[in-house]
């Protein structure tokens, strides 16, 4: 595809100062990061940046800045709202972080490690896991997901019940701003009260108000054992209760999966391989790991053991099994991360991660998927995930014999506008980790308060004035500025 | 004094819209309220207006957006940087959160409760407590300092090794923005990723983007026991040494302490009623307390008796002793405490509230103060306080002899300008937990990249494009606005 003159100085520049590995031109190469993964959404540009540095960046994005010319930043491109895809109309340079891909330093004395923006989780796990500590964030896209995006989508995952998501896990970043300045804030500092903090406004930004090049991330101690249990019980309600007695218990847990039993048999449907951890059928199954990093304390697999006693004595579990091996610890995992796929084979569906306050979160449960399948006669409705972060994955499925692509395309939206509407009746989030990207965009919009879009805006033009870096995304600008 | 007709407008709306607790005219009764209670700096303004709720708060400051008025908003007033004080020229009205002193809910089950942003924080703990939980912050100022205040300055205190700083514990806020409207962030989302985050960028933002209203906070376990020990070593490094095993060991630790000798002998010698807990003497002192919240588990006292017998054995500590008893913790802490005084009474001394990386601070602690007491001779330097924190209270005390109020006006900010230098060569902050407010204002300036300066400044004018609240604090405004 044909540059623009400033697109092409950039590109120029960038290959004659930093290297021809910073420059993809052929188009085959560009080829896989204008869709996301999901393929949903599909964009255009001319040329690929790769800078290897953070000096890089800056001279880049200062290039960009001055020509006009808009950046999009990638990493791993697994994100879910379409925030990593360039505009179609190919005005737009990617600029990757995939070069930078270093980790500069690991102190397990300091529970400290600084990874550049490119590093891959899976690779960023291993390494804190090597020096004998441990990165406690975690998600499906570990093989991909890179430490920047993570960084820019505040990113959540399986661990967060413990841990937090990836905002309590930064305790420093190295951005670059839309002018090409460097916001160096690596420095772990556990108190710095200098003003605004640009490090809290930078995450979760989306790469709409900087590039992030380098986080530095906090460990937590290694995981001397680990227990996992399958749950068979009643209702969300009393799944809430019982999380509730054992976190007041222990601090080990840190995960608490929930889902519904129809969910779990379409799993051992269409999944081959999986088999239900009881023999009796309950109405929810609830997946929840125990770890603990002090050999000296008692076991974790005690620990849960002497808990569900307590929790069928007080009638809030019906049913209960210790995985009695990593290997059958791993096949209750299989069951949780299987329910995409299932879902995949059984039909189409509408998918929304919401969040509620967790104390809501299971009246939402049961109430919003009768109300959504009332509304929508034929439909299912199932919710499931992380209960304790009162986050779950609210799906509605089509009809029995829908015409998929149709009940997609009309019906879709319809649905999302009940689901949304009832998640802010609720006090609710319509983004609970994903982002907003592109696909939220205007929902965004509409659902929130105009002051609150304002602020967003004004935020955006006073860091970005120019709206070179991801043009689209997270917050359209007004109209008068002649840029979405 | 004399009201412009602007303010005049705005007091007689108040008293009329929302009765005439609202406003105080009074000079006698606005005078406490325009020094700060160190008496650094005083400021001039005709009335206080004190709403009663949000939406008065909303109203006032709608108003006076509207008429260009600015507004200083005050908790407690007992900020350390002169950030509540009002302009010395009258032009700005008090804003005082006193009268909205409700705790509008508190749930033991969530672990969360909501205050307005005029509760005091011991008010606030005596809540927590009475409902079976605490709230781990804790600060000199307890009795007077507020919420609102809390969250505007990111506060600390002696109990952020374990739990973190008011950002930590912040689970939402509500606040009154610039133009007025409301950002209702109140319901607390363990998960939410949409868009840029305002509570983030609120909280330590000291007034300057918003009036904190109300926060929704996070609340912790009760303490079912706690152990106090004062321990004697040779040096901040092997302080640190033992920190880090204690941590590994135990997450029990809530404060670490550490004090030279000449300071404690100095609270020994000018605090009636103190006395040393060891019985020999030792360069360093290191105050530790551990806290746990599960009955069943081991002692925190065992627990603190079996550590500090493996650092002897390791040469970490030379002699330490447990309290015995809470008044015996309570004389411990009460050393602590007692510094301030101390060296109030020793004579004057140049005080900075700094931060450096945690690692870094045993040495920082060493050379930083032989470094201030070559280029000063004749001055005493001594850093104590917050080590796993890595922050310290670090003094320059004046020489013998010398005239108080000369040496503290010519070589006070020569010795500042020493000390944070030296804070900035480290990558530390020249304010780890006070804030920026009128004091540091310049001296942020003088030692920030330009760019980060610029940042500051562009997102203060997108959100209050007039400059309308608390004007002159946290970042001086470019010359062409006309304000300061």
């Amino acid at each position: 595809m044909v540059m623009t003159p400033e697109q092409k100085r950039i590109v120029e520049f960038a290959a004659e100062q930093f290297g021809p590995k910073t420059v993809t031109t052929d188009p085959s190469d560009i080829e896989p990061w204008l869709t996301d993964w999901r393929r949903r959404y599909r964009g255009a540009a001319p040329a690929i940046l790769s800078p290897a540095s953070t000096e890089a960046v800056s001279a880049l994005v200062a290039l960009a800045n001055d020509l006009g010319v808009a950046l999009v930043p990638q990493g791993g491109n697994s994100g879910m709202v379409g925030g990593a895809v360039p505009p179609v109309d190919g005005s737009a340079l990617l600029l990757s972080t995939r070069r930078m891909n270093r980790i500069r330093s690991i102190s397990p004395e300091a529970n400290l490690a600084i990874a550049e923006a490119g590093v891959i989780l899976a690779t960023f796990r291993d390494a804190a896991e090597a020096a004998g500590r441990r990165f406690p964030l975690d998600l499906g896209a570990r093989g991909s997901a890179t430490i920047g995006g993570l960084v820019s989508t505040n990113a959540g995952g399986v661990q967060v019940l413990r841990f937090g998501t990836m905002r309590a896990l930064v305790a420093g970043i190295e951005a670059v701003l839309p002018d090409g300045s460097v916001h160096d804030g690596l420095s772990a500092l556990k108190k710095d009260n200098r003003g605004y903090d640009l490090t809290q406004l930078l995450i979760g930004a989306e790469g709409t108000l900087g590039i992030v090049t380098a986080a530095t991330l906090r460990l937590v101690p290694a995981a001397a054992a680990r227990a996992v249990a399958w749950i068979g019980l009643d209702s969300p309600a009393k799944a809430l209760t019982l999380l509730r007695r054992l976190q007041a218990a222990t601090d080990m847990i840190e995960s608490f999966e929930i889902m519904p039993d129809d969910t779990v048999a379409l799993v051992l449907e269409h999944v081959p391989g999986t088999r239900l951890p009881l023999s009796g059928r309950h109405r929810w199954h609830v997946l929840v790991e125990a770890v603990s990093s002090d050999v000296a304390a008692e076991a974790p697999s005690a620990v849960l053991e002497r808990l569900l006693a307590d929790a069928f004595a007080a009638d809030l579990a019906q049913d209960a099994v210790l995985a009695a091996s990593e290997a059958q610890a791993e096949a209750f995992w299989r069951i949780r991360h299987s329910i995409s796929e299932a879902e995949r084979a059984a039909g189409p569906a509408v998918q929304h991660d919401i969040s509620v306050p967790v104390d809501d979160m299971p009246r939402f449960m049961v109430e919003g998927g009768a109300e959504a399948e009332a509304r929508f006669p034929g439909t299912h409705a199932i919710a499931y995930g992380h209960l304790g972060d009162g986050n779950v994955h609210f799906h509605v499925r089509a009809p029995q014999g829908a015409d998929h692509d149709r009940w997609y395309a009309e019906d879709g939206p319809r649905i999302t506008r009940l689901v949304h509407d009832m998640v802010v009746a609720a006090g609710g989030s319509i983004s609970a980790e994903h982002g907003i990207g592109q696909m939220k965009r205007d929902e965004l919009a509409r659902l929130s308060p105009p002051a609150r879009i304002a602020a967003l805006r004004a935020i955006k033009t006073a860091l970005d004035p120019r709206h070179i870096l991801n043009p689209g995304k997270l917050v359209a600008l007004a109209p008068e500025t002649g840029r979405t």
